[in-house]
């Protein structure tokens, strides 16, 4: 493409400045100590994404007869919803085409928010086929969910925004699905104060950006699977790539235990609800993966749609990853009192028991033996190890 | 008490400028049509709650006798941590009475910001009582959670804030537990912008100044039940309750339901995490109490320290209620086919199963009969009433 000029960055700040919230960097972030982390809440945002800025800026710039037709996207996140109300705002039709597997939820807010949309029998690629036959039978503008200048430069308004509130800041932490929002984000630093660092995150289990940069070659994954569903994407674009490779400092991976463990701390320390990627690089920085220390960190937020199923799962599991809640399984003799016995060796050490389940049928237990399933809120992973020791020691099987 | 005066809350002002969190009015919050609805949203605020503001500018006026004795308070919550952060930051000693029975992440939180802890056997007066005697023993100042001016006009300063990033705002909405949140809010607003209306919002569980206004007297409740747990308070303060009296408009209750379904509404729409207390303001706003039709309002969004197994059970409480969740009894024969029957019927209507439990030994059941427990996904009432219908017309029993 043509190199991106840093003057459609501010154009595209002027057209977003009603549009768009701008709320406060949060921080510093207590807790943690390595560097003076903060937050770029962009989960905050309407439609719950930075996704807005770069669509609304696109749409924008259509021309009258563009507009006239409407626009088409396919999408089963927050690009959809981005759109939507992008296209809402602007008076113009947009049509949404989604996976008919898609959350009740998602399809509910796109079409809340004005689009009309079409259920494609399939998965993603499916609804993705379908959008660019309609697009080509119909006249619709295509709104490419990272891989187009103009929703680049959307996005890359967060870069200036970071910069006008804090000039101060060392390095910038930005998630990497396609790689609109870092290409636009690192575009506008480097293009500004070139002394920031930028550096990516993406989920381990999709690292094609990352992969692409090592290789020198975009490259494609057969397959992506992360709870953090918003960067799960196969092949980075062709400008993103090379504006990644042009402007992005380091790029790092981040687990989906990392993930749960982020988006717990943002939701117990911080009261705000993160979607998996827009939790990202905050568990780069939480499971030490960058070289920040002693730096002044922005992490980007950069979403906050995780539907309420995924987050009860999500909290579960960093529970359990961070010793605050614990599954044993004890092995007992099925005889009066032993649950008794355990309970209070349990309870003597400040454990609080949540559950208690009886298995007397599985095949792997003693004919007269019964397996307890004991779930019990503790402290932290040493207090978890106290009382599997106390259990041990009191004569129980304890896994 | 002596009247207050504005000099302090501006005071305190100052004193806390370095320490509390400021961020901006969130809004307006889309989906609400009948007013233009922000929230103030202290759930952002350090240790999770405006508690720290009250609790800081108190501990910050102590002589230097006072604070070399430091200070005790009694709390399961967040007046705790504001307690214990503010005695911190200003280099001083806390202890903090809690029952015993305390949530192990409240405890921990409250040591984590540097306060001793003493877990009292039995409930909060006897945790409270022990504070008393501990005071009196040591010299300790005891901070009120409430009914001190100092705390008061810590408070207030919330006020000060909205009308400067708000001249024009026409109401504000507030909770009430003990009353010393809306007197330093009602007393700052009133005194500078009288035209502003202040409403104040309880729990029907622990509507202990709703009805001491009602009656013109401090009463006491026996009892209080609620899921907004800050402002369970079974008596207002004295000080509290003239300064009620004399600055607040009108004073509503919302139901546990209603609670639960606004803090549902904060987590999807808004991406913020509130405790029960911290969304009665949006319940009363949007279960229509108060007469706000076309006005400017800022709702309070108190505190966000709501523990993540009880948000669990409000996400799915609030999930029913709105009818996007919904749990079918489905009396059928026990015989094959049947099951699929059902499920074809649900899923055709767009209902998306998430469980189902098939219950034969309920004594309530025919013996050849068999109950199924089906849990759906569901896009509001009226779609759960279609599947329950449709279940009906093709011969199946629907509770």
């Amino acid at each position: 493409m043509a190199e991106l000029n840093i003057s459609e960055v501010f154009n595209a700040s002027k057209v977003l400045a009603g549009v768009a919230r701008h709320p406060k960097l949060i921080g510093p972030v207590k807790g943690i100590t390595e560097a003076e982390v903060y937050l770029k809440p962009e989960n905050l945002q309407h439609t719950g994404s930075f996704k807005l800025r770069g669509a609304y800026y696109k749409i924008s710039q259509l021309t009258p007869e563009e507009k006239a037709k409407g626009v088409i996207a396919c999408s089963a996140g927050n690009h959809a919803q981005g759109v939507a109300l992008g296209a809402t705002h602007n008076g113009i039709k947009s049509l949404i085409c989604l996976p008919a597997g898609a959350p009740i939820s998602k399809v509910e807010a796109t079409k809340a928010l004005g689009a009309e949309v079409c259920l494609v029998p399939g998965v993603y690629d499916d609804a993705y086929a379908k959008a660019i036959e309609l697009q080509k039978e119909h006249g619709y503008t295509f709104v490419h969910p990272f891989d187009d200048p103009l929703v680049i430069a959307g996005q890359g308004t967060i870069g200036l925004e970071i910069i006008k509130e804090m000039d101060d800041v060392d390095a910038v932490v930005v998630p990497i699905g396609g790689g609109g929002l870092i290409s636009g984000v690192a575009f506008a630093l480097k293009t500004l104060k070139p002394d920031i660092e930028v550096y990516g995150v993406q989920a381990e289990g999709a690292p094609s950006m990352a992969e692409s940069i090592a290789k020198n070659e975009r490259i494609h994954l057969d397959a992506v699977q992360t709870i953090a569903d918003g960067i799960a994407v196969k092949e980075p674009g062709v400008n993103t790539f090379e504006m990644v490779q042009k402007y992005v400092d380091k790029i790092v991976t981040v687990s989906d235990d990392e993930i749960a463990a982020a988006i717990l701390y943002l939701l117990e320390k911080q009261k705000l609800v993160a979607e998996g990627a827009g939790a990202t690089p905050l568990a780069a920085v939480l499971f030490h993966k960058l070289p920040i220390k002693g730096k002044k960190v922005v992490c980007l937020v950069s979403g906050g749609n995780i539907d309420v199923t995924s987050l009860n799962r999500v909290i579960a599991r960093g529970l359990v990853k961070s010793g605050r809640d614990c599954n044993l399984v004890v092995q007992t003799a099925d005889k009066p009192g032993q649950l008794a016995e355990i309970c209070t060796i349990i309870g003597q050490l400040g454990g609080n028991i949540m559950s208690v389940k009886h298995d007397r049928v599985d095949t792997g237990n003693n004919i007269n033996g019964c397996r307890l399933l004991i779930e019990i809120e503790t402290r932290n992973m040493q207090h978890v190890k106290e009382i599997k020791q106390a259990l041990r020691e009191a004569g129980f099987g304890v896994d």
